[in-house]
């Protein structure tokens, strides 16, 4: 089986095909502009996403949209996790947090499916907390700042193949693995 | 003349009545929503914006995107001001400026007018600086933390007459008023 992964990410891209690789399916590079709503929800906003690209592709095809959201921040960056890295990086996240009672945060991923079928979206989360100073050089993005409950060190300190079998993106992957190998 | 002003913010929309008003333009509140697509600038935002919401209501319309921008920050929160701001208020934006260097910043105002002819943007820009800290009832969003150059008060310190005359937002009305009143 093979499928088209829409993403501008190498690291995104490389997760993809090491966890769906591992159940058989193959997936093709799809790096081109789409068009992306705006939303509070990520699940939202790769339904749509999808459903655009898709009217124009018509080849089956999934993307991801991911999204960090902090409890103290009534779920800031959320569906804006990229832009704001790439305005501030995960120092702004520090600063705001600074001073700030709870440290709590999650991660979520929302990968959304596309075929002649229609739009399916299947959902990872993972709940943590941000690190009082960054660590890690493994992973991307928020990483550094993020530890995930039942553990002591941050998405990039850990092992990367540790990482992959915990993250949110494994968990809505799998998910969509599942899907597509018993759809039912 | 008459003409729909598509926004959810009475603050905004009881600014733009002023201004146009005092030229005799009236104004209709449209209070509906509409797409606004993602993007760096707002005066793509609102001209995609604009003709998306046009092709539905087919009368003369006008909205407008405006955002804070700041140096240090790279432009954040720019064009998702009004997000940001329900996340973390202005408050946010002085925790991540503590310790920075410059606090240069500008306010920008993308108005879109949209009729049978196609939309057109207009564009207004106040220059100025983050204040060390909030001060001010008037006014609305960041209005507290911003001090226009030439100014030694915040817009929210301003009386709302002065703050009206000198704002990004009065710029960019009177800039559509002069288009509507002497179309070239």
């Amino acid at each position: 089986m093979r499928l088209l992964f829409a993403t501008h990410n190498a690291n995104k891209l490389a997760e993809a095909r090491q966890i769906l690789g591992a159940k058989g399916i193959e997936i093709d590079h799809l790096d081109m502009e789409y068009e992306e709503p705006r939303g509070e929800d990520t699940s939202e906003i790769a339904e749509k996403s999808a459903r655009g690209l898709f009217s124009g592709i018509r080849k089956p095809l999934f993307l991801e949209d991911a999204g960090l959201f902090i409890e103290a921040l009534n779920g800031f960056p959320g569906p804006y996790s990229a832009w704001v890295f790439r305005k501030m990086g995960y120092q702004g996240i520090l600063d705001l947090l600074k001073g700030k009672g709870s440290r709590r945060a999650h991660f979520k991923s929302s990968v959304a499916y596309a075929d002649d079928n229609g739009v399916r979206v299947f959902e990872g989360k993972v709940e943590g907390s941000i690190a009082m100073q960054a660590g890690g050089e493994s992973g991307f993005g928020y990483d550094p700042v993020f530890v995930p409950d039942g553990y002591g060190e941050t998405f990039a300190e850990m092992d990367r193949a540790i990482k992959n079998s915990i993250s949110h993106r494994k968990m809505a992957l799998e998910k969509l693995a599942g899907h597509l190998l018993s759809p039912s």
